[in-house]
């Protein structure tokens, strides 16, 4: 393969945290780690970090590939890279995985280091903002004082615009990606089918099946089909799958007939064999708790006076799962404020995961963005 | 209670087909029985008949309530009564239990009369040409040549639609409403992943569960609770639940935090305790079999050829299941037959349950077009 436009072969770093952290759930960890990478170089000034943050079933590894395993491109390797929208000769792009997480970082399936024994279910409740708040102590130790931009889709996003809020004069710019001020009850319903089958597979134990050997992989695969659904546009299924039938015709059982059935279930098998419950659970919670404008009373305007950053807000225009009309409740509430705010409605088929896609219109948008920040 | 505008105490009636029928599927039933009501009375000239067809869940029990039981009013009660939209002072309604269903029909909980044991698992699949086939036995039974109507929601408008296809001399008008001449890919995947549900539930048994003395709670609870998202619409869910919650704050656990979540289980665990999991596999493969274009390579226009029946088309703006887009794609292959066809697009914030609620303007559309059937 070529590694033009490519960061190249890269390996996780880890970062270790020997203190306790208070949650906001009231849980507490008594020490953590976080792996993360990094592209570029953090130049003299400090002034070109670049924060991405991920989404549900995201990690730290954003871009390049890992030494002996070619087919190892990071989730954003599209848009992160020399040359590329988010520009590795420009920035020094900074990716982590979260907290609770299970590629690396401290999660339910690390250690208790207090009790010697697995978390499990015992991993505390964690938030966007302890998200937020570890990537802050990630940053002290990088030596990284002040981002240039924090950048992510979906989940993502919601942790840049937490950083806007939480750090106010530690960040400059935003790049909040098919995000919103926080889940509709739809949103909040798909979550709880999800964790409604990982919590009642019989294989879940309460949270402490690893301990038994055990993975809750039907609950997991449940999970991850209806997920699929939702971040993928009706139009764009009907186009790629339609009725197409796997076979010549239909089978009279409970066999797969039609491909979207075949594509569903390749999906689900897939993510239940190597994502944890425990850690889709934690995701699910966290998207659902997020809501900046909850301490002012459901006000959006007031609850964003704290921001100093800057914000590229981007929508797609079959996402269904983060509409545009959310995006469009970011830039109002940024406009009162009278932030910097520039926003763009991407007409892309692809529905939600259309941020992971290399879609010229929203690429071009977010080099545009990316080219102005000044160092 | 009142009796006003009500068909008032009703009461289930058995119809045995003694003989043995062929399904398109290639199985066979050696005899079958329908449970069905009627309200109203058949006219001397047999010409005011109008057959009420049920939808996924739905059954024969389509107005009235039975004696004793007073909170058991049809699940069409509001449209189906004296003076109602479908008057039953002119009109003699049928309601029928589909083959395969779990409320008095043939269907997977019955005893096979070949081998004395419960069917289970090895009720053949039917498809919706067969409950054409099986309601036309009916009709025969009932000395019904002709119905004035046949009439139904969702899969109960996918039969009607195939009443006149399948017989178009024995039907003058169908009234379909938020139906569609077959399921989008996005319908056929959330289908596949609530029977994934049910068939991977350990309960299940490959379907021979009853014999064990077992139900797929697990299976049939997330099944539901999934299919109530897809029939609300994200608005009235927002409207209805928003981000509402249950208690005075989260809960940092999995325990319930949302209105919806307490929503979503109580609706899952309420069918989990009566409905029957083989008949919800069963009807979720007829819905995805259904495809009157198929035999046609795809093409409707050709496929609706052999109608004669009149049609009431009828959509909600906000049903996202079968949206209006599909409904106007039967309206225009009507229209290419120069069939008579009226359409009518619902403004309703109730998404696709729109068709079981009591809306002014969906109710006097019903109402204007069944009044001017001719008897």
């Amino acid at each position: 393969m070529s590694f033009d436009n490519s960061v190249g072969i890269v390996a996780p770093q880890r970062f270790c945290h020997d203190a306790p952290m208070l949650l906001k759930g009231g849980g507490r960890l008594p020490a953590f780690e976080l792996a993360f990478e990094t592209y570029g170089a953090l130049n003299a000034a400090r002034s070109n970090a670049v924060l991405v943050c991920h989404a549900l079933s995201g990690s730290h590894h954003v871009a390049g590939i890992y030494a002996d395993t070619p087919d190892s491109e990071g989730w954003w390797d599209n848009l992160v890279g020399p040359g590329k929208p988010l520009d590795t000769e420009k920035f020094f792009v900074v990716g982590v995985n979260n907290l609770g997480g299970c590629y690396g970082s401290t999660g339910p399936l690390s250690q208790n280091p207090e009790s010697g024994k697995r978390y499990g279910a015992d991993f505390p409740m964690v938030t966007v903002e302890d998200w937020v708040l570890s990537q802050s102590r990630l940053a002290d130790h990088l030596g990284i004082d002040t981002w240039a931009a924090v950048i992510g889709g979906s989940l993502g996003g919601m942790q840049a615009i937490e950083w806007s809020l939480q750090f106010p004069e530690r960040i400059r710019h935003v790049v909040a990606i098919a995000s919103a001020p926080n889940l509709s009850a739809q949103n909040i319903a798909f979550n709880e089918v999800a964790r409604q089958a990982i919590l009642t597979d019989p294989d879940f134990h309460g949270g402490h099946y690893a301990s038994r050997g055990l993975v809750p992989t039907r609950g997991l695969r449940l999970a991850r089909m209806m997920g699929h659904i939702t971040y993928l546009s009706d139009d764009q299924m009907n186009e790629k799958f339609g009725r197409q039938l796997r076979g010549g015709g239909l089978n009279f059982s409970y066999d797969i007939d039609f491909e979207i059935e075949s594509y569903l279930r390749h999906q689900g098998d897939k993510f239940a064999g190597f994502f944890d419950a425990n850690t889709y659970l934690l995701m699910t919670k966290a998207l659902d708790y997020f809501d900046p404008a909850r301490v002012c009373c459901g006000d959006l305007v007031a609850a964003f006076a704290p921001i100093r950053a800057s914000f590229l807000v981007t929508s797609f225009s079959t996402d269904w799962r983060f509409s545009p009309a959310r995006s469009r409740e970011l830039v109002f509430a940024l406009m009162q404020n009278r932030r910097h705010v520039a926003y763009a409605e991407i007409d892309c088929d692809a529905g939600h995961d259309s941020f992971l896609l290399d879609n010229a219109h929203y690429h071009s948008v977010l080099r545009a963005y990316l080219e102005n920040i000044k160092l």
